[in-house]
């Protein structure tokens, strides 16, 4: 089982956060940008390979430290078709190194186009007699508003191949209460879903309890954190929110079962922008500048969990 | 307002149709297919090409005749990075040929990431001083359940660089009733959803009293499309599901207002496939098959609508 992976580096390297890969070009120390613009001009391609070059410094600064990266396509997709590749390039480097790849996409579709985005995102296509990774991660965020036939391509796709999926319960934005809150009956949408994680997961739960269907729970809302985790016994979760949006050790807590497992914590901005905040930092330093904030926040998260 | 091209275009062809161009590999002619694998091997690469060459023949078949295509973002990114830039190509392509392009992504997420979902599929990224369209279309689908913090950064680009957005409120899946059929007080999600895109769009409202904020309806539940179109005056419906998936002419026909405005349906499969299921068709007159189920389909609608 997938998320069995994942829970078995957490535990190896004794540090329950992903670090997000969110890599706006701003986030790119100027002298690494600097070297592909003089070479390719003020292009996609540039700004795609400054980001390659930045991640992979990440990637090889993190590697023995960190257990997973979770790049959001959205900043990918940002730099067209480039950015893509610079995706794909950051996936296999990633994997290569032994990090487990959460792609967060947040993908959602019918049933027969979700089957196409789980053959790009976590299986492989075949052309001729040629079999192909097109994306190649570990794990894929997606949005179950569409129900189960939209669910049902990724899990077969986890059975076969090892992989995971993380559904989006509780999201970690101001306004996420605006659906995610109200009630149906006497539980609110986010709760409802989650339920539906434990029933899409329970075909698929691997040797520490947890199935292969993880769900999104944000660190701004502790309490539901905490709620959440008492109700769904198989089901990780994937918390974004610590760090920048404002989420602290103390909050995410609660996301965590009495082994100290069923959660790892994202944090992207606050990590890949530690280099900007240390003083006296120089842009040359800034993979180190990123490795000192990881172990910062893996210490903050464990020693609180250690209390 | 973005919407009001769509409806211009709508009105010039007296077609309310949108062709989606979902192109799996094997819904190209295996003579196509044949060409870029000789050339190109057994590849991503050439996989997208073949299907951009298909794409590109289609949409000089349908370019006077149907006034908008929508491809599917995941039928792209299942060929990985060469994939997304046949994406890039076939927007640029059907633009080129004055037809509307709405991306159908789905895209979701907290607001700092739909700001680069937006710059990718609807704006521009700037590069040094350079301005760049990454993917460049007219229109996005997305999903709402993060609520207003992540559709705000889209409103910003409909309004500034007239764009439009529809967001899925009754998905056309056997399953989208799971969640969006459940009741919230005395309404369905789905009508929730909907009464959010009044709201989103309410300071957008263009020419024809539509606004830049669309809503995904399923042609597959005419019940409910004809009750949201009462309720929702100034919400223009794509309405997917019609064809392939099951959806027919006067289950449909409740997607229009009075004045025949307010609704744009869309046929994948049944129109790409056209080619295999005409009796007698060689492979190489498939365009002129695709013309001639795309002329079908909108006589259908239309029809239909002019009782």
């Amino acid at each position: 089982m997938s998320l069995d992976r994942l829970i078995k580096r957490i535990d190896a390297m004794h540090n329950p956060s992903v670090v997000g890969l969110d890599p706006k070009l701003e986030y790119v120390p100027q002298f690494l940008q600097d070297a592909f613009f003089e070479k390719e001009g003020y292009t996609l391609e540039a700004a795609a390979n400054a980001i390659l070059a930045y991640n992979k410094a990440l990637i090889d600064a993190l590697c023995d430290i960190v257990p997973a990266i979770k790049p959001q396509a959205a900043y990918y997709e940002m730099y067209g078709w480039p950015g893509m590749r610079t995706l794909v390039e950051t996936i296999r480097y990633a994997r290569e190194k032994g990090m487990f790849v959460i792609t967060d996409g947040k993908r959602n579709d019918i049933g027969a186009t979700m089957t196409a985005y789980a053959a790009a995102h976590l299986g492989s296509v075949s052309i001729g007699d040629t079999k192909v990774e097109p994306f190649g991660a570990d794990a894929l965020t997606v949005n179950g508003y569409l129900g189960t036939d939209g669910i049902q391509p990724l899990l077969e796709i986890c059975e076969k191949q090892d992989k995971g999926i993380f559904v989006l319960a509780k999201t970690s934005n101001p306004s996420s209460g605006e659906i995610q809150d109200r009630k149906i009956g006497k539980k609110p949408v986010y709760e409802v879903m989650g339920d539906m994680c434990e029933d899409w997961g329970s075909a698929h739960i691997g040797a520490y309890g947890y199935s292969s269907v993880g769900a999104v729970v944000g660190a701004t809302y502790p309490e539901q954190l905490a709620d959440l985790r008492k109700k769904l016994p198989h089901t990780m979760f994937l918390v974004p929110g610590y760090g920048a949006q404002g989420g602290g050790a103390q909050g995410v807590s609660g996301a965590f079962d009495a082994n100290r497992r069923g959660a790892v914590i994202n944090s992207s901005r606050a990590i890949l922008c530690a280099w900007k905040k240390e003083p006296n930092c120089p842009e040359t330093e800034f993979a180190q500048a990123v490795r000192r904030e990881a172990i910062r926040m893996r210490d903050d998260i464990t020693a609180y969990l250690h209390r």
